[in-house]
């Protein structure tokens, strides 16, 4: 069986891009996790993409796949963008290029050289592109595009955006509270769906046409679909795609947690 | 500072042979590692290869980075090659795609269809290419070279090969043992250097003109360089090429083993 994979930043100007980033002058060791490596993207870089997603910063298994939005969070959204008909025509940034520790100082945030680096991005895939609709996941994702749009190239552009809450902000906000999450859940998809009502008529090219079907209070069945395959480098195992939960931080105290992943091959895959 | 990096599979046929590759059917998962994906290669794609090694499987690290050779076995190669004036201009590929698990059965390594796709490999690297060499490291890659000097390709190419002890073959022959590492060691080296003896004039386009210094009784400093960075996919940490013994297998028993892998940020990486 053929095994499609995202071939990577072999054009320019990707190529470059994925050779010169910011380090650790611009992104400070005590607010990033340096010490896994800058992740770029997800999704395709060949131009042929109708929607472009902004979300915050990799976790622990977007450090070993090495694509952005691979686990919970990139489901939810994967699940967003099949309701607007969109299954393979995207390309997915982030605001950050390293993973968050802690909290990110204004100073940081702003670092003029940070703000450059992803502009860099954003003029690539956005300017004389088939970009139709942007959606940004959560506040410094709406941030970074707002910095963006006071450049003469976002000033230019007149794509539609949907600012939506960053698709696992019911679980950071409820901590572990039940109730709370169901409630948080609600109301992020109907403001989810309040986005989905502008984006839909913004995206005229989906990969399938399909008619608009709201979200409930929660996420049903086939809302959360598995990361397609065309994403990932080559020969990456199934499980790494199919499920999500299989990388985690392990450690005893905080700074083990830091230095520390293990990946655990999912129940079932070893006959 | 510009971090070069390994664009991949990008071309054909390479990128046709990243996608379509033996799984199960070929690999039983009783022999080998199948859950952790294929891994490929290191090194050139692109033509500019002189000289072409044959390994023998990818381990834990190799998992991570999705190179081959890229652990201690990798290093010593890489010393092995820097004393042919070959610091860039080499292509890796190993016999089995999948890490070995135990041993493999005579009949699984004779498998047509293994052996096929090993050898469609070894067609794009090696007929009418610039390689001017060839070395196996270890008795499973010695027969991978005569499988494909079967061939009608392999039949027409008069490349010089060195059949060469795997460079871990001290430690796996001596179990702990340091005298008997010490000795297996010099004598693996002592047919290192016969091997470079063969290689050194068959090398005619060197990446850079040395005079050729035989290895000693053991490993001298610079004799174990590090991976170089441009070998590696795009945004890997430092870390992961400069040092090495920062993956391994964790669990409490053969099973949990074979399903975890722990990564180590190295002390000192993080401030």
């Amino acid at each position: 069986m053929p095994h499609p994979f995202d071939p990577g930043w072999f054009q320019e100007p990707f190529r470059t891009l994925a050779a010169e980033y910011p380090e650790a002058d611009v992104y400070p060791s005590d607010q990033f996790r340096l010490e896994w490596g800058p992740i770029f993207h997800r999704g395709r870089l060949d131009g042929s993409a109708r929607v472009l997603v902004i979300g915050q910063d990799p976790a622990q298994h977007e450090a070993i796949v090495r694509r952005i939005l691979v686990g919970e969070a990139g489901r939810r959204l994967q699940g967003l963008l099949a309701k607007l008909g969109i299954t393979r025509s995207y390309v997915l940034v982030n605001t950050f290029l390293y993973s968050v520790y802690g909290s990110v100082k204004a100073r940081t945030r702003r670092d003029l050289r940070l703000v450059a680096y992803r502009n860099r991005w954003l003029d690539a895939l956005l300017v004389g592109t088939n970009v139709e609709a942007v959606i940004t996941l959560g506040t410094a994702a709406a941030e970074a595009w707002d910095k963006w749009q006071a450049t003469p190239a976002g000033q230019a552009s007149s794509l539609p955006v949907s600012k939506l809450p960053h698709p696992t902000q019911p679980e950071s906000s409820s901590k572990g509270d039940r109730a709370k999450l169901a409630a948080a859940t609600k109301r992020m998809l109907q403001q989810w769906n309040a986005g989905l009502a502008v984006l839909a008529p913004a995206v005229r090219h989906p990969d399938r046409v399909t008619a608009l079907v709201p979200y409930g209070s929660g996420f049903q069945d086939g809302e959360r679909p598995p990361i397609p395959e065309f994403d990932f480098p080559a020969g990456l195992p199934s499980w790494m795609y199919e499920q999500d939960g299989w990388a985690r931080r392990s450690g005893a105290d905080p700074l083990a947690k830091r230095r520390n992943i293990t990946i655990t091959v999912p129940k079932g895959v070893i006959p």
